[in-house]
């Protein structure tokens, strides 16, 4: 090694010891007669000292050259520091610096290389490598090494085998668009990128592995949000004969296991509930349980007093904000307004103040005198100085507005705090959703899920109503993992892949290797994926997964420093056989 | 979980326990009055037993229709074995059933699921999911999981941070052919799959990574050959302010700790040679160093007595085989035909037998006396009871023929046996080679290897004597490894591409984000790759790397399994803005 020691590493008991560091000039301070330099290496930082009189002229001038970022080694002495700094833990020591060579030069980086950097988002994406320097930018990739490491040390401890799954495999129609890879050799044929190793690791049950696992990357070809990268990670974990509490036991133990061994966090179990039951009462399959703030029905209670609005509505529905019955006009506004955002979609907002002394005022006064406002109270189990929140419309999208606004409120009384944890396992999923679009029911969770038994005759009838065993963990109201038992033999299958509008024939030609190999003695499994990017930024008290990606691309699908995607040559389109549109013969 | 204890888990002591067990039919024996059945999962084997008269009636019909590989669940009690089994570890004990329960039949499969199989290559990969049933292609995939994780563990334990780098990145020139994608969003645009995160981990050293390590999917569009795989993993490796000397010694330490955790062996340390050395004294840049067998050359000795082959002749060099004195006329002449080949493609073979009397025999006394012969012996150090073999002709092929005579006879002599290993530092590889089909230099490694510094004044008078900071770890003659110290500032990177024949623009254009990292503080750094599918095939003793992927390809880059590569949809293309040749406009 160039050093003998990292910046991170020296201590006051290591005073005396002529050492030798490398690492970058994180910055220079030249009070004339002293000359400190902060050197920075992945480990940490340590100051390194000159003094006009007692060092070497020579390497002063050497000192006095140095610009931000060069990269140095340094030999010295450990000192004391007069004036110590207890924040870093080498701030006990400085470095009387006997010898510097410059390893290389540094050009002035585009923006400071500083936890607040004063870089735009866009220059940090080019300058990627310089932006890794930070160390909050590291910190979040150390974070996900740590949940790497922790993640296979749990399932490596309960016997899951990693299995590395193909990545260039064949493009199905089923769920979202695939990224394609055109074959040279096999002319006009393409592989496809996975997007989830789902068939490969119901296939490794077949072969009796038992109990899988891998940490692997996988490939949407969608249209671009915020936060959604076309190339993700997933912790993806398959087991058999198992039932469906032993999924969600061993996997809340994985669970468990991270915020201990990563956050030193003792979660407690993980609650249960069904998806019926979530939509109910927090409009959301994912709700963030940090709080309550459960909704109540109040259509009974409300219809029939001559009030319009509610006269015309499926639903009407509440949640009690706790102690904020001293909301002023213009709070109740701000709210009215939020509600009335074209993505809420509401049309408007009644609130209902039970003050302190006992009386309830609303914004429908008009039509409910106090007496009928306090059964409304009584049904929200709201107390004197809480505010009710009510909205009334056709029942799903109201439902899901107010999810909206609970989420809202509960974020202006601080109870999404990022640093407090709660999780859920939502349960019995609906098996297909409806599609406006195609006209056709699509499965919710994907063709491989299991349809309750017991719901099983419900699929010619009524196939909305028939739930699936399917699961998601949902942790501060996101959907951080999600899975299901499968689907293990050949009949049900098939008749999975009819009620999603395959023709036999696709679903041969799709997936018959699959339902082949159900024919060979496949065992009774289920398994879960979680996203890891999610999961890491979850952790690490982030909004966004980018920081937890090391190169990520941006909301265009580009990385801007590599630049890529970008133009092949002439030669290897001619190789692969293919030809590109011109723009006006494009659709 | 479906089963109380698994098939390969129950002992002597457990005897009385009611049980459950699942797993496969492997074998079912019935001999009238008793009936055996083994029952199989990935712990193990466990027997049951049922007998006539004591078994309830209809489980005994139950049983007798019970197939190969049918997945039951079994409920009993464990009993001691009459006649125990000492093959397996439950051989001690057998199950008293009491219950079946049949979770899935199956069909007759197409091949034995016994280690010793009567399936063909081309079955086994269409039931890719049966083969992984067998024992020993299970095993082969167990000891992957294994080296994967002793892997993690040394690096983790060196302070190495496990990074994911893009798959989705870059066409580049230089190297192997790409797999492309087509960007949708991105029209007439393309991402690559990546060859290697070569620039990718050369700029996390940039940012002051440090040590990064991922166990990462590779991807080559080559032309097929027998083992090789289209995509195949790597262990993927960099360090920064390091000398070559602790590359070397850091992941010589990953082969030893592999060695021993995996395979209980203790590796003595690795013997570093020159590439120089390693062709002169054994004609390869990755010799078989389980056994000496060096060449010594003969040119001066044996050139200048009359013998037209040898005075036409650039080289003349030889092997002895110890003890092969007795080799027959026949052995001899097999001998012969083997360097003749075309693969080999030498054009005779000289033998000189040293008899155990003391007398030398050769297919050239005509020529060559037993005093001159005496002195070839001495050259080679032969003794009494050895044979020399000689091939002579122009200098690298000969070499090369030698080389390929000596693993020949090696083979023969039962010198390479896949139990004893032997590793061998290759180091000072050429900075380049010379490609006559391109009438240029290519980097024999790749353009961002550092050439040796003291041999930077020979890159503009003669590029092809220049050493580079390149090593190759090889073990029992396969290259298991390879990485170089890299080149770490801007000027000598755009020497090395202007070497390499890029214009100025064209650098800038594939690799300029790398030159323009050099300016802002890039640290002297190296690192290295292993080949990760071979490494596993060397410690599980086999010659492909096949069986130790879960999913292979075929030698046409085809999963018959899941029939891939396929067409896609005209949806498809039509979003990605491309149209296939017809197959006559295509060359």
């Amino acid at each position: 090694m160039l050093r003998t020691h990292t910046c991170g590493e020296l201590r006051i008991n290591d005073v005396n010891k002529t050492v030798t560091l490398t690492g970058w000039v994180q910055r220079l301070r030249d009070k004339g007669s002293l000359l400190w330099i902060d050197l920075r290496d992945r480990y940490g930082i340590t100051q390194l000292f000159l003094e006009e009189g007692k060092s070497d002229q020579k390497l002063l001038v050497a000192a006095r050259e140095l610009g931000r970022e060069f990269v140095i080694k340094v030999t010295g002495t450990v000192a004391e520091r007069h004036s110590k700094n207890d924040k870093i833990p080498t701030g006990a020591i400085e470095i009387k610096v006997e010898s510097i060579e410059v390893l290389n030069q540094s050009k002035v980086p585009p923006f400071t290389i500083e936890d607040a950097t004063d870089g735009g988002d866009d220059l940090r994406m080019k300058y990627r490598y310089l932006d890794l320097r930070r160390n909050i930018v590291r910190e979040c990739l150390l974070l996900r090494h740590k949940m790497a490491q922790q993640t296979r040390l749990y399932l490596d401890g309960l016997n899951f085998i990693e299995v590395e799954t193909p990545v260039l495999i064949k493009s199905t129609p089923e769920g979202a668009r695939d990224f394609v890879v055109p074959s040279r050799i096999h002319h006009g044929e393409f592989y496809a990128l996975p997007q989830s190793p789902q068939t490969f690791k119901q296939l490794l049950m077949v072969s009796g592995f038992d109990r899988y696992y891998q940490i692997v990357k996988c490939f949407r070809d969608e249209d671009l949000r915020a936060d959604r990268q076309p190339e993700f990670t997933q912790i993806d974990c398959e087991m058999a004969f198992i039932t469906q509490e032993d999924i969600l036991s061993t996997f809340e133990g994985l669970v468990r296991h991270l915020f201990k061994n990563v956050k030193g966090i003792d979660m407690p179990s993980v609650p249960h509930m069904t998806y019926a039951d979530a939509m109910r009462f927090y409009g959301s399959d994912k709700p963030d349980t940090r709080f309550e703030m459960r909704f109540s029905e109040l259509t009974s209670v409300a219809k029939g007093k001559g009030f319009q609005l509610f006269e015309q509505s499926e639903l009407i529905v509440a949640i009690c904000a706790k102690g904020c019955a001293g909301y002023t006009r213009k709070q109740l506004d701000e709210l009215t307004e939020f509600v009335k955002r074209p993505q809420i979609g509401a049309k408007g907002l009644i609130w209902v103040r039970y003050e302190e002394a006992g009386t309830l005022k609303s914004s429908v006064d008009k039509f409910y005198p106090e007496e009928e406002l306090k059964k409304w109270a009584a049904a929200c189990s709201a107390q004197p100085g809480d505010l009710m929140l009510v909205l009334a419309g056709e029942s799903e999208k109201t439902m899901k507005a107010l999810g909206e606004l609970r989420l809202h409120v509960a974020g202006q009384l601080g109870l999404r705090d990022k640093n407090k944890f709660a999780a859920l396992w939502v349960i019995d999923f609906p098996l297909f959703e409806w599609s406006d679009d195609t006209k056709r029911y699509h499965a919710m969770h994907h063709p491989f899920t299991s349809p309750k038994r017991e719901d099983i005759p419900l699929l010619d009838i009524d196939p909305g109503k028939v739930r699936a065993n399917a699961y998601d963990l949902v942790i501060n109201g996101s959907e951080m993992g999600g899975g299901s038992i499968r689907i293990h033999d050949r009949a049900t299958q098939q008749l999975m892949f009819s009620k999603l509008g395959f023709t036999e024939e696709e679903a041969k030609k799709q997936f018959g290797f699959l339902m082949e190999a159900f024919e060979y003695g496949a065992p009774p499994h289920g398994g879960i994926a979680f996203g890891f990017d999610r999961l890491c930024s979850l952790f690490g008290g982030a909004d966004s997964i980018r920081d937890f990606i090391a190169f990520p691309k941006n909301n265009a699908g580009r990385d801007t420093m590599i630049d890529t995607p970008s133009t092949i040559s002439e030669e290897q389109l001619d190789e692969l056989g293919l030809t590109i549109k011109s723009e006006n013969s494009n659709r």
